[in-house]
């Protein structure tokens, strides 16, 4: 492998890692050894040392890429992560408050005074901007504005109108574009004009003087053509196009279907106005597959791993304070059959099996039908026939695992009938499970609501508390 | 918005679906109609009405994307998915396979025999052949290996010879490579001889004469650059540079970090074998994040939601089938304490609240680390670090809620040992949650599997039977 090539994937960056750990191990200890943070009046020699270690962990942070930094401050416990984060220069505050996860820049701008946050929106573009401003204390934010040249004043205020789920969340402003009417050879010199072209350009824009879009050049097109033809001769025209309120989710999924590396957005007259690029997408897809994770989980956000115990309670506490009503609902449930159960206590012990196979059976339908909904493959009009394959389903796993358990019932407790209420409350509380299964993404999905929010709660509240009733009371009517 | 532009959003598809499907619904209309299925002897109105049906559904497919069309087979039940593929040119057949679903692709190939499977592959690259391969029947792929010329027959071999989530799989072979001796012009003079350069080149790699990677030379830059310079003056030499047997999912990290379009792969020796696109690794990570998100929900696989019942059961069996051992196992242990149960019922009502919010705040504890483990952000070594965050909010977690619901056992059965039973099994069962919740995943990191596969599936099996094992055991101690 030749040396001049920089590798640095997952296990190079977690040897940096490493280093950078070393680094601020060297130098707590010296601060410790001096017995006080670092000031102006230390000794010569203590001063010497101390400075080394920071010049060395400096000289490191320097070399690295900001997404690097990131991960790094992502990875390290809190005081050490401030530690790092003092010593990264302050023109690359704001690409690396970019990168960081949630919580860790939430950590990162409490830290930071107004100027320096408003120095660090310095270097990044306005669609850049928008995606901090969210964080941004208010003042700061009306600093960042008065700072701004009018025009890119207009695509702040633009690019933060737009809903997180949007296509305009994920554009931005940097277009290159030309006119149709020029040679190839034209669009050439004007291109040698950049220093360096917008990230992901790999193609230009062709627009008329009204900026109204009207194709594409792709950048492989223009060089393999010849560079007396016209750009209106060359240029694609019926390539992809979105609008800034269409929603993020389906140009992903465009991208996805046509393998593209960007895409113009236009607005409702057909002028240009931004674009979306691949890189946008790919964090959006991470993040939103991420954000589904965490709400399968009971999380609320990304948590700081290394998050103060308050902090990683408050993201968990929402969850929790759901799941134990409904567990509390369903012990209600139990409650009313209290008698029955004195009479035959078997029914304490098989209960939770009714009511925690009917939860994993009601789980795998929604998310089968949660991610059909995502991708848009079926529609709310199917629902007769999912309905319809779902109860077929439930009602096969219910005859041959509720028959399994109506057996092992009896050989327990030596009594048929127990057996018999075990496999018709099984079967049934599965079929409550399919129905549920199908009907709560479906509902949530008319009433506009994200599907995958909230449905494996319910789901499982409602097999629980279900379960548990069905159970009981065929036990209640036919064995007590 | 001008009317070449021709947008294919995910509600434009929907539209086509219908579409299709109301030909599709009247094709059948015509040929129940005459009461038979299509053949040589139908008189000619009939003929032609059935005709003109297929034509126009044929050209409605004709002037679609591969893509599209596998989002429309997704999308179709499966009689209807085989009419739709019986109309598709058979020059698309294996464009179309790579992009529908795996439920799905089975499906269509099971109905093709060998010598148009043979003649799909023909179409595709042989890395796009790799990734069909595991779904073939082998005596195809054995002609396939016959149709191909020796030097592609040996990229086959090696593209199918990496393991699926290694940096292999995502490879194509379509690179365009140059000299660092030559001048930009010549760069431009040889681009030109391509009719099209491979999708997503937005770099061209540049090697020596064994093949050795030097270094990238991006179009944006041979665009921008004076055409007299030299290749080995302009081209970026620090650039990511992937093994084809790295992992995947590092590539995948490389990739959002640096916001790549593409990234060269090499060899151990240097030399420069093939590339990796955007396109592939966003199709990877949205596949990853679906199959994480069915392993949580409890399927095998990706559903083909018009599945055949029987399939649907076969998906999602094993894991019922795991569930449900897991719940008889928790209901022996209840089945221990009967007893305890006959004399005091009130057990049987608490104790899933037990079992239930220990199981939620073990999965919260899991997710997150989980998540940490997979983007390298935590290393086993940290477990103690962990441990101890996490024992504490499952402290502060227990006694606030465990003193809750501890109050409320006394409120409803007017008993403070019952109250203080309940607070102590809560706060013990959360503990147990933390220490598995952390314990599972790195254990399974240390074993060289994949924490997210079943992780959900155990620590709910701990916290149930742990639950009631602490509540019911701390109950026959100091209650009963």
């Amino acid at each position: 492998m030749p040396e001049t090539v920089e590798r640095k994937e997952l296990e190079d960056l977690q040897e940096d890692l490493q280093q950078i750990q070393e680094l601020l191990r060297r130098h707590r200890i010296v601060e410790n050894l001096v017995g006080r943070t670092p000031g102006p009046r230390h000794d010569l020699v203590e001063e010497l040392v101390h400075r080394q270690n920071l010049s060395e962990l400096r000289k490191k942070l320097d070399g690295m890429h900001s997404a690097e930094i990131a991960y790094i401050l992502d990875a390290l416990p809190r005081d050490e992560r401030l530690a790092v984060w003092d010593l990264v220069k302050a023109e690359r505050d704001g690409e690396i408050l970019l990168e960081v996860s949630d919580a860790v820049r939430d950590t990162l701008i409490a830290g930071m005074d107004r100027q320096e946050l408003v120095a660090a929106t310095g270097q990044l573009d306005t669609d850049e901007i928008a995606d901090l401003a969210p964080d941004l204390p208010q003042e700061v934010l009306q600093d960042v504005f008065r700072a701004l040249p009018v025009e890119e004043r207009e695509q702040l205020r633009a690019a933060m109108s737009y809903a997180e789920d949007a296509v305009g969340a994920l554009m931005d402003f940097e277009v290159v574009s030309v006119r149709e009417d020029v040679t190839l050879e034209v669009v050439i010199r004007y291109l040698r004009r950049f220093d360096e072209l917008p990230d992901h350009t790999d193609q230009v824009f062709v627009v008329d003087r009204d900026e109204h879009f009207k194709g594409v050049l792709p950048l492989a097109k223009l060089v393999v053509s010849e560079p007396e033809a016209l750009v209106g001769a060359v240029m694609v025209k019926d390539s992809v196009t979105l609008y800034a309120d269409d929603k993020a989710q389906d140009a992903a999924q465009a991208f996805e279907r046509y393998d593209l590396v960007s895409a113009p957005v236009i607005d409702a007259k057909g002028r240009l106005v931004g674009r979306v690029t691949v890189d946008a997408v790919l964090d959006y897809v991470r993040e939103k597959s991420e954000s589904e994770l965490l709400v399968i989980g009971g999380l609320r956000e990304v948590e700081d791993i290394f998050a103060s115990v308050w902090n990683s309670v408050k993201n968990r506490w929402s969850w929790l304070a759901i799941n134990l009503v409904t567990a509390f609902i369903a012990s209600r449930v139990i409650g009313a059959f209290e008698g029955s159960i004195q009479k035959l206590v078997a029914l304490a012990a098989l209960m939770p099996i009714v009511a925690g196979v009917g939860g994993n059976s009601g789980n795998q339908t929604i998310t089968m039908i949660v991610r059909a909904l995502a991708i848009g493959q079926v529609q709310v009009e199917q629902a007769r026939k999912l309905f319809a394959k779902e109860i077929q389903v439930a009602l096969l796993n219910g005859l041959v695992w509720g028959s399994m358990l109506g057996l092992l019932a009896f050989l327990l407790y030596h009594s048929i009938p127990l057996g018999l209420v075990m496999t018709a409350a099984m079967t049934l509380n599965l079929l409550l499970a399919a129905l549920m299964g199908v009907a709560i993404p479906i509902t949530m999905t008319k009433l506009g609501r994200d599907p995958a929010v909230g449905s494996s709660v319910m789901i499982t509240a409602v097999t629980d508390s279900g379960g548990f009733f069905i159970f009981l009371g065929l036990a209640t009517l036919f064995l007590v």
